[in-house]
């Protein structure tokens, strides 16, 4: 046992916080290892057993013979010129993105770029568009630099963009100008739901129109198991309003911290003078830049056929398990589905019942600023086995209806 | 040639912007590989052929071997466990500090370990008190959160505490709290000065009496050549005032983008509720917490060799060929020696003049906040080559010579 030194005491560090220090809520120190002991939908872990392992340690190899030099050295606060070049040929053949190097900013996670744009952006009290429900994530990284979050709904279509206007014209009725909108275009966390080709273009539109911007959150976008890909908004966008985010974390490893900002040069070039970090990721960008062109198409192949496994057994055994009156949405790709319950149910509340059980999951309560999502819960397939989801459905729905039994006798 | 979307006008972009955003001074966006066009004593990049290229593949297979399912997915906020034991072990036995797991954090470098802490603790118009000079990289990332800097003397000793306690006092006086003492308090970027170990003792004392933080960073503690280890700040603060940072930047790989907090386990939990990052580079995490145990000691030893012996070659080529009224430091370890013209000499107006002869150097009023420094210069002796060092210093001096030349004929 070692002995630490006494701290300041609680009133002295008080003294010394930022206003951000002080509101920011107490929360746990997450650590994913601990989902390992359940059954678990919880987070968007990708699949344990398919990380790359292997092709990435060849890929290791191969980076730091070539680039030794420069892959273990400080790097270029945009990015690592190899992984820039990689993506813009991934991005215009699969995601029909026409971009230059000047449009690209590489970070560490989508974590990164989120921060850089309230930073940019967001000063406390400044106002923020989402869907409702969206990444709980998101919402804390809001809350942490003291943002303020507007919602609008989201229908089996995604964003609402008829209550999206209304929302634009009754803030600039006010003389309020919000500083962006924040959509997940596709297999939204943590509905699932992707937005329809229509509302993107509305979504650009509007974005224009108010002089809003519009971050584009694309995690989830190589994962389509089923229908046609949807243009993206940033795509749709021909007046560049929109900024895009995507991430190798779902379709190389999460571990690999691993992410990128594309927007017009005159955004990208304010963003990198907030960028302080020595470069992001330089090993693990040249890593990546040398495994992309020879794996990730086989791999990405390989998780959707996972995925797309998972979501349909998991799908089925809601069917076969839930009790009348609970309801799921049916996404086309991603790692969620988002299930309502009977509205008496508190996600919350069961939580620690379904743990006791070895399962656990998501409440919907926390991808809401307002209560709202009680009685929802975001399912994750991602991280769970087959098997497991199997029976983590089946345990799950059997701790559903106890509570409905024990509500039902109150 | 790739069409960009038509950007929101500079108007439209403006009125968006935060007041960190409005504020940040342009800058062009920095990439170390530039420095390979030039004789560069310009930044403290770590030297290029000594990178550890061969061990980090052959440590990257064997940790993807042992941890595949964990390197390649979302990790702990407050870091990878493999890691923060080796990190542990570490710390004890070369900085003589005895912490538990509770008391560390990795980060995305140092720069995300200096980030966090200015979240936690610093709004606009802030106070932070740091020696002057001091690295520009703080200096850069102060005025991106809007605090405001104050400086104490730093002499042949280190830190002058007797202007601290001054300056201390003073702001007390004026019922203003300082949030932390930012000191570099081995081989001090940019001076290569060491603080003393009593004036050490003395910065506890006051931060402690004054109820102000200390962040120590320690970048270049284990590339000592000469001289006795100096207890550091953290060790000698038994009040637990001091935050204690280190990184693996110079001792494995700059690219590695990884560093690291020490503090009492009340602020390390304070600072993980504002990191917001699916953990700090897990995949690099996993590579250091295998590398270190086998290869740390014997590339440190490599690298005080190295890192020793150019600042030999250096010293003997300032004594050579710097024209009279010269003075510059001598380290006793680290990246830097800090060089002093005669006072008609302006070394920013001088640097294009050294480029086209091919050195680069940092000039060193970036090194203060208020217009001194102009006549100084900080030579990294970290990246150059041996034989460039040897040429780029009789180079230097001879431009040097030449603007005396030049001002005395004015």
């Amino acid at each position: 046992m070692v002995s630490s030194p006494t701290a300041p005491s609680h009133e002295d560090l008080d003294a010394l916080l930022s206003i951000r220090g002080r509101n920011v809520p107490a929360a746990p120190i997450s650590d994913p290892r601990s989902s390992a002991d359940y059954i678990s939908f919880i987070y968007g872990f990708p699949d344990r057993a398919s990380l790359p392992n292997s092709t990435v340690a060849a890929a290791t190899n191969r980076a730091l013979d070539k680039h030794g030099d420069w892959a273990l050295q400080y790097g270029k606060t945009t990015g690592v010129a190899e992984l820039i070049e990689v993506l813009i040929q991934k991005l215009q053949r699969d995601q029909g993105l026409s971009v230059a190097n000047e449009n690209v900013m590489i970070t560490s996670g989508g974590s990164q770029g989120i921060e850089l744009v309230f930073d940019l952006f967001v000063d406390p009290g400044d106002i923020v568009i989402a869907e409702a429900p969206t990444w709980m994530g998101f919402i804390d990284a809001l809350n942490n630099v003291g943002g303020k979050l507007i919602t609008v709904p989201l229908d089996e279509h995604g964003t609402d963009t008829v209550a999206l206007e209304q929302e634009l014209k009754r803030l600039a009725g006010e003389g309020i100008k919000p500083k962006f909108i924040y959509i997940i275009s596709n297999f939204q966390n943590p509905s699932g739901i992707s937005t329809t080709v229509e509302r993107r273009q509305r979504i650009a539109e509007l974005a224009a129109e108010y002089g809003v911007l519009v971050l584009e959150d694309d995690a989830y976008h190589d994962l389509r198991f089923s229908g046609e890909r949807i243009p993206s908004i940033y795509s749709l966008d021909n007046a560049g309003y929109t900024i895009y985010l995507g991430t190798l974390s779902k379709i190389m490893g999460a571990g690999m911290r691993i992410g990128w900002l594309v927007a017009p040069e005159r955004v990208i070039r304010r963003l990198a003078q907030l960028k302080f970090d020595g470069g992001s990721n330089i090993f693990g960008s040249f890593v990546a830049a040398e495994w992309i062109p020879d794996h990730l198409d086989d791999h990405i192949d390989g998780l959707k056929s996972i995925y797309g496994q998972r979501r349909d057994i998991m799908l089925h055994a809601l069917q076969e398990h839930m009790p009348e009156g609970a309801s799921w949405t049916n996404p086309e790709g991603g790692f969620f589905i988002w299930l309502t319950l009977p509205d008496q149910i508190d996600a919350g509340d069961m939580l620690p019942r379904a743990r006791e059980r070895g399962v656990e999951y998501l409440p919907g309560a926390t991808c809401y600023t307002d209560g709202r999502g009680k009685n929802q819960i975001r399912l994750s397939f991602s991280f769970a086995t087959d098997d497991q989801i199997n029976d983590g459905i089946r345990i799950l729905a059997d701790v559903i209806h106890g509570e409905l039994l024990e509500l039902g006798d109150a």
